[in-house]
């Protein structure tokens, strides 16, 4: 923890926002009632965002245009009433930069038209020139313009994100999604040495990029380690860990408004490295649906007015298949598994609630409805 | 554990087997080496695999042929110095012989022509006729036979084996393979008494099935729930765990011949759950490599004549893609982390070596022989 840095009456009261109470939660100060946001939440489920995409021609048409970009991410915030918005981006764009050629073909997952494979192309990588990244920057400062309200605070805060440097290695060996990661995977058993120069040049990547979107006004940053889950005990502290602690080292901690900028951390099936996790220096840690929130709280939550990380997730996503009343019931029991978020005035143990991975594009928009009031509710409830 | 109901002097002391180590390591008593068998071993890494399956014309030819399927199990035996043997089959023959209509397209994975996704294909469901798995009962007196040495005992134990009851259901409710168990997840949160019935229905099943090839000659039984690590906590106690032990109840604890039959369970990702897995009744925990073996030791593997489960695993399959030298110190890894295994007279923790999942298609057979050599030499040192 870095609270020690952190000067509350005045970098992280937030009074430049509407609604504060993600930010609030990220820093483990009290909330009303527990902030939701949900990964992907702009997204293929919504009927808007797919007209939207038609008319920019693909994924990347949107991603890449400033203007498509900010309506899409206000898109599903118009429908539902929720904590944050994150930005409309895709992980894969710091490589891209790097000269990958990435390329997503219709119906299938993102593709590399060079993937490194072998020591020459490891040689080459280096930190992009963020110029070349300038779309993503540009989408940032007109997302936080469009949330702008006439009261000149923000409707609620935006989030930027990168990949982990592990999980873009991943992809930039494999040169697509990989269901054994037996590239990568040859690679760092083989070739420790390259594996490591990928990793540190993606780091520095990382951390450029990171610091690019907070000083565009992204007002929290979260690393998606996706694929760190796939390691073993041991490779995962060795190969993914360290680079995200590399990027964490390397990050601005306030915004160009003074402000503290959040981090947030989720390895995806990471919950066996909790505790390593803790070690972090980083605000939050993101869980998916296999962790006990009560036993992560335990481990990393901390105690209050000490130090500890603030938990976002961690439910299922399948489960906005099922019908509202449902939902409500699995939305509680997540909610509940937590325990009562802390209430004081200083810092203590909160949670912030979010899917455990992405959003299904087959998922009703009218479940997220569902769940979202049932998350603020059943949450003011357990407050009482 | 139910020690009390093994009389060692009867049942347990293995003297009908030439290398009676892996079962013994089952039973938590002391070898001289840590037994290793592989996930998979037989098959499509093997070039005389390739050979018999092109004969055979596909797996299924090979998996129903009695003679095939003794031919490939013992190829793995042929080549390396294996402590045990593994039938040759199917995790999904169980559904198929309920009437689902398995078939594998060549190149593709295992596809139902009968999903079972709605309240009238649950109803439907019943135990089959054991009669209808003949040909794997045939299968396992077969490679007992061709197991049998010249002095009358049997060069090593043979494991036979089943899907669990959850991950059966993920394969009959999707009907193939699935990334994110869509189909599945919405029956089992929006219709859990469907799940509940068709978990019930298969954990009749595959005690049925387990029990005719303990019957008709297999030494251990293992429980493949390979797909128990996608469930939510919780989710994954009421429908994978409860069912895996409904099984362990019904299973024969003695083969023909007396002997006790350890029981394995494996759930992939089911790290986070290893103390609830602790208290299943059976005497082997599989474990993937991202869980790490002294901690998993500490906590389920249980002191000098005290209760406990005997770990199996875990090193991850792609390390077969480094060189034998990376190989033999990634063994190394993985041995010292469990400690060294107990070496009294009584009972106390013991390890099997084994992959972390199945062994890969492109895995170099001499590597193979570079990992088992280095389980067993290592091993043995780890002893002195």
């Amino acid at each position: 923890m870095t609270s020690s840095t952190i000067t509350p009456s005045s970098d992280s009261t937030f009074t430049s926002l509407q609604n504060p109470s993600f930010l609030q939660a990220c820093m483990r100060q009290a909330t009303d009632h527990t902030p939701v946001w949900l990964m992907r939440q702009a997204g293929r489920y919504l009927p808007e965002y797919r007209a939207s995409r038609a008319v920019a021609g693909s994924f990347m048409g949107l991603a890449t245009n400033r203007d498509y970009a900010t309506e899409v991410t206000l898109q599903p915030l118009d429908r539902y009433p929720l904590d944050a918005a994150i930005l409309f981006s895709d992980i894969l764009t710091v490589p891209d930069a790097m000269g990958l050629g990435l390329s997503f073909a219709l119906g299938e997952g993102p593709k590399f038209a060079h993937p490194v494979r072998d020591e020459a192309a490891v040689a080459k990588l280096e930190v992009p020139d963020m110029a070349k990244l300038q779309y993503v920057f540009d989408a940032v400062s007109s997302i936080r313009k469009a949330l702008l309200q006439p009261d000149g605070r923000s409707r609620v805060p935006l989030i930027g994100f990168s990949g982990s440097p592990w999980t873009l290695a991943c992809y930039m060996v494999e040169g697509a999604g990989s269901d054994d990661y037996r590239l990568v995977k040859t690679m760092l058993y083989s070739r420790p040495d390259l594996m490591h120069r990928m990793l540190a040049v993606n780091a520095d990547s990382v951390a450029a990029y990171l610091n690019a979107q907070i000083d565009a006004g992204a007002q929290a940053v979260m690393i998606f380690d996706s694929w760190g889950g796939v390691l073993a005990d041991g490779a995962f502290q060795e190969f993914s860990l360290a680079y995200t602690a590399r990027v964490l080292a390397q990050l601005n901690r306030h915004g160009a408004d003074g402000q503290v900028v959040p981090r947030l951390v989720f390895t995806k099936g990471g919950g066996l490295w909790l505790k390593d996790m803790g070690a972090l220096d980083c605000e939050v840690l993101g869980l998916d649906w296999t962790v006990n929130l009560g036993a992560a709280r335990a481990l990393v939550g901390g105690a209050e007015n000490g130090p500890g990380k603030a938990l976002q997730g961690n439910i299922d996503p399948n489960v906005l298949f099922a019908q509202p009343q449902q939902i409500a019931t699995e939305v509680a029991r997540v909610l509940d598994s937590f325990g009562k978020p802390y209430q004081g005035t200083g810092t203590g143990p909160t949670h912030i609630f979010n899917l455990g991975h992405g959003i299904s594009q087959y998922t009703p928009p009218e479940h997220v409805a569902a769940l979202v009031e049932a998350v603020h509710s059943h949450s003011r409830q357990l407050r009482r």
